[in-house]
């Protein structure tokens, strides 16, 4: 990078990656209305938060799997240590996806028993994670962004281990063109996957590898 | 934590967090919408605008109890020095409750008379305060991330008065129960249960806990 | 301040700011919705959206003046060094004012016709200046907040002249009392009253208070 | 500068702007609403889905287009080493270019049809540009606010590049007015307009300035 450049100018790559996470995650909440009562009296209102129920749900889980995502971005931007254009525009398009969740969640959390919902949705988290996991292979490898210092087969693992998402996200959605029911055993797959591609993972308790679990 | 990592890892995870109270507590005025008149003139305008009062009210009142929300999270984080993964978690589900703050503000500012809608909106209080005390029992305890500086007594003494929040929303619910005009009675007891939970609190005036008062 | 703290703290004060401010100033869009037509065509459009004119002008105006505002909080807090309980609820007051702006601005953007919806657009704005003034009184004089090197004659300027837009919206209202064309007027007084409070002002020019003109 | 200053101010500037850029961004997803079906299936939903076409085709540019003015704007603020009042007043017009874009996106997304939304739509991008541009030319020019180790030949490049942008808006509404399908070719051009503009670019490489593509 340029000497000429103040310092500030990768922090801000983060910050503005950071800011967009938090918006997002806050957002969600925006989807779900308090509703309206026909009839004013608790226990109409009661049915009606009842009827909510899948709202509530879709908002936790979006918010948790973003939160996710942003651990997981936390976590290899710890290691980058510059960044070029290359990563600008790589970041962005993972932003892009980030910034999409908002819709499917909204959508599948009205049409729960929709496939094409379920699959917009699962799509949407499986594109964040490829986007991720492209940044990573772009900073470790091509743009050569990753400090001199950092451990060579911590940058392995984190690469193998990005795939686990995008894989059980892959596997939901062929779950789903069978049923609808079977579809969440591709999350519920999800540590299974991180172990195979990272068999390493639990005897070596790195510290810096352990954030996200 | 690994050498590897750079120092902006922890400020990460402050701002983060610190982005998600400041649209939280911005997104709250959205609840409010102009109103619609059938006809036009100032004295509808005015009429309409008292009707508007309850949203009013709990506008300020949610404000105002985010943004103490926030400097407690403010306060605690002035001693975490470090942070690892079961933090990070912790501190996602706190920021799960405060994110979801939007919602019961709309919905007891329009169903203000409602029992559910109340005990939903002091639950959400409630559940912030604990995960905060949940955040801060790790990080001062098993997460050990607290610096080695800081007083013991600091530590206890932010653990027990940090249960004044939850226990007032838990009596206010409890009061609410009876009646819900008794249930504001719970918060006016506040400070009166962080005193019993501190009582050397006023005494000390040390200025690092003098914070919130 | 005590010495354990990390200097995160301070940071996170004006951060908080920083990022409500932003958060109001780019929430204020969306107030003005795509207008919906029922006849579509080009010509009709170009009619829908003159007739959102009031709501342009109220987003421009609203806009400017909240950026007036982060100018000023940005002032007073480059000579603020530290911080304490009383600031931060200060501070939180004045972001409560602020960030109640796009309710104002819409209602004042629909119902422009209105002394009421003025009124209520003016006062907010007033209410902001006084809670700033309220701030920079407590940082400058019992708060002691203020870098020791910073002079006492900057320190008095800046309370004065703080007082011009709270003054001119009071005056503002006053006038609308009287005819809600003349209320402009109020506004118009800004800089006249700005000089009378802080006659060096202009030939000091003193670059650390320029900034705002 | 003020030396009375804290070292706070300037990093303020960038991040309030980096806020703005931020939630600009982010707010875009929010002009999509999940469909309302009148008879609940998922080939009616596949088919509503499908007429959301031009809204997430218009959510996909517009982000990037957004994404594109951030990466601008963070270009030049790298060689930006100061503020004044000239500095803060230009770029807060450049925000307020930034801040209306959901408006003109949401209304073409709406009438993609529409003569006078793809001008409005494009006219932002442009006003935006030239706002870019303004704070540029007073930067490093009157304002004198760019490090005196920065290269003339880049703050010139940086200059005469950023008419790019403008200049292909103007032409995309030039084109727009004898027939829309035409109009995109505007865009086309940025490509080769920046290549007439800064003949240079490519064969100097240097890594400073080939951060946007």
């Amino acid at each position: 990078m340029n000497q000429q450049e103040s310092g500030l100018s990768f922090e801000r790559v983060v910050f503005f990656s950071d800011a967009v996470f938090a918006i997002v995650i806050t957002l969600l909440v925006l989807e779900i209305k308090p509703p309206h009562l026909e009839e004013l009296s608790n226990t109409n209102l009661n049915y009606a938060l009842l009827g909510l129920l899948p709202k509530f749900i879709g908002f936790v889980i979006s918010f948790m799997i973003t939160g996710l995502m942003w651990i997981e971005h936390h976590r290899i931007f710890r290691y980058i240590r510059d960044y070029d254009a290359g990563l600008l525009w790589r970041n962005l398009v993972l932003l892009l996806c980030v910034s999409f969740v908002p819709f499917p969640t909204a959508l599948f959390s009205e049409y729960y028993w929709s496939r094409t919902a379920f699959i917009l949705y699962t799509a949407s988290f499986g594109a964040a994670g490829l986007a991720k996991l492209w940044v990573w292979l772009y900073a470790s490898g091509k743009g050569n962004l990753v400090g001199a210092d950092v451990d060579k087969v911590i940058v392995k693992r984190i690469s193998r281990r990005s795939l686990a998402v995008p894989l059980a996200c892959g596997l939901a959605i062929l779950f789903s063109l069978i049923s609808l029911r079977l579809a969440p055993l591709g999350f519920a797959l999800i540590p299974l996957i991180a172990r195979l591609l990272d068999p390493t993972g639990r005897k070596a308790k790195r510290p810096a590898l352990g954030i996200s679990h």
